[in-house]
């Protein structure tokens, strides 16, 4: 636990390069970095797999209140928000909570108007998670929604349950037919500004203006990396993390953590001179953010050794505290993770639970290969997701150094194991379901 | 409790007006509104006293690390703060944690650096409440100590504990003969960053820019107003709150709650019926928060009457759940005190502490007057304290309505008691001593 390798990775990837998105040239130094700094490890088979990945820029960006009252907006366009006119798009706007308010609303009341999808992500439940998932799709699918009843453009409350007038972006998608509107984040207290407003029956009137555009595609990689294994080394688990973040922040907990966490996971296992039965193969996704291009470039360039894939985990849900891991699994594969996870009691972090593994896992978990996402104590995690707030400073290195272990410890279990994990389940829905 | 006046006064206030920084056309029409809606509850002697205030205007602001990396960071310039030549100010940054650190740097290592002060705020605690008190002379002096040894600007860590990559901003003081030089608030992530890179033997570059300035003072004046005494209507129980705010946010908790809360105290006790033994005033000072000229100003026009003041009450602690008063006054106002404030322990708030009374009661405290201090549970108040979250949905309507609950309680106590509150105290050290 003492070794602190982890956190310089991380110290480099967050202070010294930064926000990495997808085409932007910090990406491709953090992709060089990740490649030489795997190398200095003394990793095999470190080499880089070409993707090509989207590349959507910001631009400038601005919001107002300009009536009843003046007031500027804390705004961050979604990721792939098309651009408004330069002068910026002025309307009215109407406020929804949900989508079934915007139906009842009809495209009468909706054309020509910018819709406020105001709807509140609820609280973090500590059996059931945060509520992340239900507020989520109107980011994802809101404009969307909105054009089709021939809005402007969609205002969406930032998705979190705590802030200090911080903006959230993250990605948002259009649909082919559909015009494409401009799509822009509001700060919580913003979005309940305009709602109070409007609530008072004000005619609230919003200028938004935004200058996303898409260039063209741009080079980039998946970054890999390997411990062969010494008895059946075309046998993979695979341990991976994803190296592209939004444009704001540091992309520190998202993903940075989880890029240190497995690199240095790589690291610990080969310092103690430990050589498990199969091999283990760290992979830096490129492009989980706003295209997950890099999985599924993975999963294409790797199609052929899919079947050798024992097991993939994943840290994508920031590096806080861990608490053992979600397998997305069968129930051989959930059994056998509880008794290994009980190995990580010691640091509690011996719980395993049914649950997702990373949506860099979605291509492998769809092969039928099994996905463990590390579990962590992720309560404050959307307070700083896709925002300029999540930095280095909102890293606990102690809590970095036990996701260390428990990945570690969980990759060389998996990989040691005599029996292949999880064999009975792929007997029962074989790969390529 | 059941009236949710204070709700709507506050929610004009920060919705409909906004920011009120001292010298702003928002104060003037806060303090018009603010006039015209005590006269509409029907109290008595309903005037504004003319008060000269500063005007400070904060003009747009740049901040940006330029070596070794290339980094945007978030900046808010110190209330007063001078102005950078149009294109900034760009020098390496020497970081402080103290000013003993900066007293052994000396002038050879500070002369023509920016020096960052990096005072991080106490955690609060429960017993002894925040660490404001221990972090601000850094926001305060901080510029000037790094001037006299010869600095170019100052850059201050925002005086909070908890962030989401949020600027403080707050009154900064210069001193006569001693160069004044930008002073520039900066996030504690950034702080924190730039402490990083230096500590790793960085040269740390910092470009900044301001172009706050002042204008000429400008017209501004203290709101009062009456609830007339029946048997000793020359006595007074003061009533304030401050009416300016910062130029971010709303001024919700600081101070717009505050003034909501004695507004609606005195309606309160009008629409009840009630007729104190002596007067109970309202009074909404200006200029507060960068200046005391409200303060100074009522003081000075009230002199003759000062020995009539009773006692004066100050809400400028954030709206939240009331615990009760600190007391600013002799043995015996503090003992009369603990026995009126167990009026409140059916609403939690029935505790009276030895403490502050408020920025705005300190000429009265000087003269005598004992002064009482609304306490309320402030663990998030410094959160949000001077910065673009203090707004309206940061306010509880149940607290606020608690408070006016506590005030008015209070309030008229006061000038109900038969016998003089802490007379024997003004006996022991007259007024004016």
């Amino acid at each position: 636990m003492a070794d602190d390798g982890a956190w310089q990775k991380l110290a480099h990837l967050t202070d010294r390069i930064g926000p990495r998105l997808s085409g932007s040239r910090n990406l491709e130094r953090a992709i060089e970095w990740a490649e030489a700094a795997l190398r200095a490890d003394g990793h095999d088979n470190v080499h880089r797999e070409p993707v090509m990945v989207p590349h959507w820029v910001r631009g400038a960006e601005f919001g107002a209140i300009v009536a009843p009252i003046d007031r500027e907006l804390a705004v961050l366009g979604l990721g792939g928000t098309v651009a408004t006119p330069r002068r910026g798009v002025t309307a009215e706007v109407v406020v929804v909570d949900d989508f079934e308010q915007l139906a009842r609303l009809g495209a009468d009341r909706v054309r020509g108007k910018i819709v406020l999808f105001n709807k509140k992500m609820p609280a973090t439940d500590p059996d059931h998670g945060s509520g992340y998932d239900e507020a989520v799709p109107y980011r994802t699918r809101g404009p969307v929604e909105a054009a089709k009843l021939g809005a402007v453009a969609a205002l969406v409350r930032s998705v979190t349950t705590r802030s200090l007038r911080s903006p959230h972006t993250g990605a948002t998608r259009y649909e082919d037919g559909v015009r494409k509107i401009p799509a822009v984040a509001v700060s919580t207290e913003d979005a309940d500004l305009i709602a109070r407003l409007a609530a008072a029956g004000e005619r609230v009137v919003v200028r938004v203006r935004t200058s996303g555009r898409y260039l063209p595609d741009a080079k980039s990689a998946n970054v890999i990396a390997e411990l062969p294994g010494r008895e059946r080394p075309e046998e993979i688990v695979l341990i991976g993390a994803h190296i592209d973040s939004w444009d704001v922040g540091q992309g520190a907990h998202d993903d940075g953590t989880g890029c240190a966490i497995v690199m240095q996971a790589l690291t610990v296992l080969r310092r103690l001179g430990l050589r498990p039965r199969r091999t283990i193969r760290v992979v830096l996704f490129t492009n989980e953010e706003n295209g997950l291009r890099g999985a599924r470039q993975y999963a294409a360039d790797h199609a052929s050794e899919m079947a050798n894939h024992v097991a993939a985990i994943e840290s994508d849900t920031g590096g806080f505290k861990p608490k053992g891991f979600e397998v997305q699994g069968g129930p051989q594969a959930l059994a056998q993770a509880a008794d290994l996870v009980a190995l990580l009691d010691p640091i509690g972090a011996g719980r395993a639970v049914k649950g997702f593994g990373g949506a860099d896992l979605i291509p492998l978990a769809l092969a039928g290969v099994p996905a463990l996402g590390l579990w962590v104590d992720g309560r404050t995690y959307f307070d700083i997701h896709h925002t300029h707030a999540d930095t280095l400073d909102k890293v606990d290195p102690t809590h970095l150094k036990m996701n260390v272990a428990a990945v570690a410890t969980m990759a060389y279990a998996l990989a040691e194991m005599p029996e292949r994990f999880g064999a009975a389940d792929r007997e029962r829905a074989p790969a390529g379901r």
